[in-house]
């Protein structure tokens, strides 16, 4: 058994947005924890969606559809891919177990710092597997290096690229991930790009090759860009040849009907998506700014959030708490030490009150 | 890899409440469908629930709570159990896969018929598993008889209870599971007693002896009494010493934040629970009543189901379906032959429609 091996329960709470803890912590009602610790687009859900969850709540008492195929067609339309390679999930985290179940690699490329549940899902899948790791270095901004990817990829039966990568937020262009996908394709190792944050940044995306090689796999949610984090949408590209070996492990019924009702709108919801970047380019440079200007050390990113490296990161993390900011703490990545915080961008009131709370610990 | 035994995508619509490919494939909406394939409260989703859900569409940008934290423990309190021994699923299917990936029994007892998903979620959990049958009778009305599911028991290290079970709808009492209960846990096996369908018979359950019994586990279903089917919620109640162990493989975020609210609104909606048990008490009535006097023949249920054995069910099917109502093809459960289907308990009006024309099938 490789339970000792797996995160338990409590690692929930590492990752960022679990605002439950905290406000009971505090004793303040949910919403009025300012939460910067999950990175979500910072507009919430878009009226139409509202609107649209509103008008399916009586259809309910019906099962959602276990193929999500309303919503695996119009993704495919959407990205230009066949809907056929498409599998939906509740957010793209089920994907990833599901990847690890159905493939079960036993040695397996994943950067530091990067993603946590990668790891935790291939522990659990298979408990001989064997974690390789691609040490990302702080003098590059953590990019990843195709050339050392590739290298390191030699004896590996899967490895996960997290792209653009969290917590850095640094994105690896096409063409880099390209070529390590036709390493990989060479070298028979299954590579899984995961694009959860990849639609802040939609020029970066390979999706559109995945029909070209059996190797390459890509992962994209719906909670982070479109703010569906609570109804839980994602989804994966996968080579025709996989589909059927994955849908045998598929649990039924994961992704709920508002879940695959509100995916819908939002897709089509364009009014939205341009107010999204705006938005983001607009806060980013206002905080880009002020990072400079108050010599605060971020790495620059090209998703919704920064990875900042700050003194006493543990003091800072527990004084913003106590004033109902949380940020998430990066000590629990491997390849991090504890002088590490991500932030998320958000609408300029908080953001403003971050720089404010952060100047503040700095000259403390 | 188990993965030949494993059942595919398809299996998903073996299910009922697939209205989606019956709908499309007639080319009506979905909403014209009457579907008595699932057994879902025929009053659907309470109106205090519907306002929940639309009041919490403004959080959904947030994380759903990873551990359900509120839930648990209203459910606790609800229940009469302690909220540590309660983790809450996607449905309660979340839960029999989740625990099969973490004990993985290598020998299983699962009645002959019952839902489909034990078997399936122990294959995929471990490719050996040797599955025992314990075959029910027809002259017995299905019935399980404690003594033998215990012979069956030994040598075992789970079995599966379902109870009322599906698609019989008959209810073993709470003597005979805490005898097979008693002796699960001498024989060190453990006893997953699934009451999905208690709601509708809440005095049959043995949610309250699982402290008393290291062997016990208890699952529930918000799913079908509430007809929370579109939403997603379940939990199950287990022995504290196996809670961590089973968090360990528990994937994060499965239960989305408006399954969570939903569901605490409707375990507090008192009026709606008593106009349901009046409804199904009334319908069932009526039900039975004319099966007897058109002579077609049923299993007596003590949930909101009927297990009906018709002449030519294949046929009866399709021309049902080619009229919009869907049944519950059983001939996919092992143990039952093909001329047996499964229909809902439904309101007075769709309830007659049915009548209707099941006796023209059966006339023609």
């Amino acid at each position: 058994m490789s339970a000792q091996n797996i995160k338990t329960k409590s690692s929930y709470s590492e990752h960022g947005g679990d605002i439950y803890r905290s406000a009971s912590g505090l004793g303040v009602p949910e919403n009025k924890i300012v939460d910067f610790s999950a990175s979500i687009n910072p507009l919430g859900i878009s009226q139409r969606v509202r609107l649209e969850i509103c008008s399916q709540i009586g259809s309910l008492h019906n099962y959602p559809d276990p193929d999500a195929g309303r919503l695996s067609t119009t993704l495919g339309k959407y990205h230009g891919v066949n809907p056929e390679s498409i599998i939906c999930g509740n957010g793209s985290t089920e994907l990833i177990y599901l990847i690890a179940k159905a493939l079960k690699p036993k040695n397996v490329l994943i950067s530091a710092p990067t993603f946590t549940e990668y790891e935790r899902a291939c522990r659990m899948a298979c408990s001989e597997v064997r974690v390789k790791r691609d040490e990302l270095k702080e003098k590059n901004n953590f990019d990843i290096n195709p050339d050392n990817f590739i290298k390191s990829m030699k004896g590996c039966d899967a490895a996960f690229l997290c792209n653009p990568n969290n917590p850095t937020g640094r994105l690896l262009g096409k063409d880099g991930v390209l070529k390590i996908a036709n390493a990989a394709k060479k070298l028979k190792c299954y590579l899984i790009a995961d694009e959860a944050f990849m639609d802040f940044c939609p020029e970066g995306s390979v999706v559109r090759s995945v029909e070209d090689n059996p190797c390459l796999i890509v992962l994209r949610s719906m909670t982070k860009f479109y703010a569906l984090s609570g109804l839980r949408a994602g989804f994966g590209v996968f080579p025709l040849n996989l589909v059927d070996k994955l849908k045998k492990f598929k649990e039924p019924w994961t992704i709920n009907t508002l879940a695959q009702k509100a995916s819908l709108t939002a897709l089509d919801d364009y009014d939205y998506a341009n107010r999204t970047f705006k938005l983001i380019k607009k806060e980013k440079k206002f905080l880009e700014e002020n990072f400079k200007k108050s010599g605060i050390r971020f790495i620059p990113s090209d998703a919704n959030f920064y990875l900042l490296k700050i003194e006493n990161a543990g003091k800072a993390i527990a004084c913003l708490r106590k004033k109902g900011i949380l940020v998430r703490d990066c000590s629990t990545f491997r390849g991090l030490d504890s002088s590490y915080i991500r932030i998320a961008v958000k609408r300029r009131k908080h953001n403003l009150l971050l720089l404010k709370e952060l100047l503040r610990l700095c000259r403390a």
